[in-house]
């Protein structure tokens, strides 16, 4: 399956099939030099094959977590570039979730002052959210991608093989932004998760493709409406004021980002209904559906965040199953979904 | 006087006037947070100027020179954002040279994905090359602009009262961009650097609105046709191949990036009748003519050079003044420039 992204003057392809991963020199062009960022749990035959494709190949590994997203990483690939002589015209692949992504991207974005780079994300986070839409990011300190670039990569991998192994957590954590697709964009998807079987087996063996084509189908409508986020893209932060906050406070050893994405959709739910609905389909994903830190604690990182301008915070609502709204608060307000 | 630049999506204003420092508040929204970005060589009495107009005002002050064009005070501009609470509707004006401009306009693009910023250059160099064109940038080790964004800034001020402050050195330094932009786009402003009195003081006072002018109206016309340097504004970079290896080899200790453009441009300059002309408006601007550093350490900078693609370089020619031109060759045929 393949889809395209049309953003003004960045018009990008997803390919979607079990497979792909030895089939990217197929779509790319592979004949110049090209960085292979990863992480260190990425099995080393998945690097394997794609360096096969690669005549001069270079890799750069990265440790798999969160903290990767930093200012050190993003030296240490900036100089991998550097030493190894990369032009204008060469290439960066991401090869790993988010954290490899959003480094990647921004890596790309910025080293002289923007070279190619495409995507091949190996969890189910990373193929149904982060990999598209062109954001790349670090962390400062506890602070989640405050510094960054839009760059759109060249072209987009999914290739459902790669899931096969991820643990159950990081699978089941990735479906998060998938409910939260449905929640805003796609009543038919959230059904979906309703309806399908509870054991990981079947949904990987029968929807998770359509589970990742449907949620992708959301966010590309989306982003192709608003590339820089300034207004209509800002629903895709459903769940997530609450989410980073409860994400933030738990530092390394809390939350995974779709399970606090998962809590805090269900914290900004008001409809009695839809909020049971939810958590239901939650449950049944293994994501957890309660936090245990103070309010105060949340409030204060969330003052912090990004989205917050002035005394006044954009929180997006559910009130129908499908669609999304825009409600603009003062940042006091936000309590009562702490 | 006011000129106006557009590129697609980044149309903004570019004003020259002497006294302008005082004024910035009748062009652009002061009331908001502001991080004034200056180097500690800037007089006390400008930045008061500014802070005056800024209802809510940070500092952040680099050490003046192109060692502070690097990572750690890039972080520390970040880290300044961050600390004070700015948001995405917040500014940061870079007051100083090249240096400070550079690195400004990079945070900006940065923080948050891209916050606003105006530049409003103190050197001669400034005012007439880098504080148009959006390319923000940082260095890496002794590899100049490696890492870096295109980000237009809202406004650009240009206030020639700035320039009594400056020493001989760094006046005479800027106007070698002047001379280039001469050299590759408009012979009038050739001969008006043949025609002029050879004092600075003169200058000063009675050509240098006309000089930048004509110098800013020459890059304008470039960026605007090619934005991200993709092709016609590589003839901006006549002098700089060479240029920047002269200036790469000095290190900290060598010639100042006009002083190197000055030295590259003569290098490059095949036809004896335009070297005559153009050796003599450099030295009437007390600019050096020749180097002392060996074609093999030059050349080895250039191999590294983002300019470089594969084993082929694009080196800009003047065989006309007024006229460029962009000449493809083998990265080995570069050594009789040296």
């Amino acid at each position: 399956m393949k889809m395209t992204v049309e953003i003004p003057e960045h018009k990008y392809n997803i390919h979607i099939k079990k497979g792909l991963l030895a089939d990217v020199h197929n779509y790319v062009e592979l004949n110049r030099k090209v960085l292979i960022v990863t992480d260190d749990m990425i099995p080393t035959e998945y690097v394997e094959t794609l360096q096969k494709q690669c005549p001069e190949c270079y890799l750069a590994t990265v440790h798999a977590g969160e903290a990767s997203k930093c200012f050190i990483y993003l030296q240490f690939i900036w100089n991998a570039l550097l030493e190894n002589g990369f032009g204008r015209k060469d290439l960066l692949i991401a090869l790993g979730g988010g954290v490899v992504g959003d480094l990647t991207s921004f890596a790309a974005a910025t080293y002289m002052r923007g070279v190619d780079y495409i995507n091949i994300p190996t969890s189910t986070l990373a193929q149904i959210d982060s990999s598209i839409g062109g954001k790349g990011a670090i962390n400062l300190g506890d602070v989640k991608n405050i510094v960054g670039a839009f760059h759109q990569p060249r072209a987009v991998f999914i290739d459902t093989d790669l899931l096969q192994t991820l643990d159950d957590r990081n699978f089941y954590n990735g479906l998060a932004e998938a409910v939260k697709a449905g929640m805003i964009g796609d009543a038919s998807l959230f059904e979906l998760f309703e309806q399908m079987p509870v054991e990981r087996e079947a949904i990987q063996q029968d929807y998770i493709e359509q589970i990742i084509s449907k949620a992708l189908a959301v966010k590309k409508a989306v982003v192709e409406q608003d590339e820089k986020e300034t207004g209509l893209r800002q629903i895709l932060n459903f769940g997530h004021t609450v989410g980073h906050a409860i994400e933030s406070a738990g530092e390394l050893e809390g939350l995974l980002h779709g399970e606090a994405i998962a809590v805090g959709m269900l914290q900004v739910t008001e409809d009695a209904a839809i909020r049971e609905r939810l958590a239901a389909v939650l449950s049944k994903l293994n994501l957890p559906t309660s936090h245990s830190y103070a309010p105060e604690q949340l409030l204060e990182i969330i003052s912090h965040d990004k989205k917050t301008s002035g005394n006044k915070i954009n929180l997006i609502q559910v009130k129908q199953i499908g669609k999304a709204e825009i409600v603009k608060l003062p940042l006091e307000a936000i309590k009562k979904y702490l």
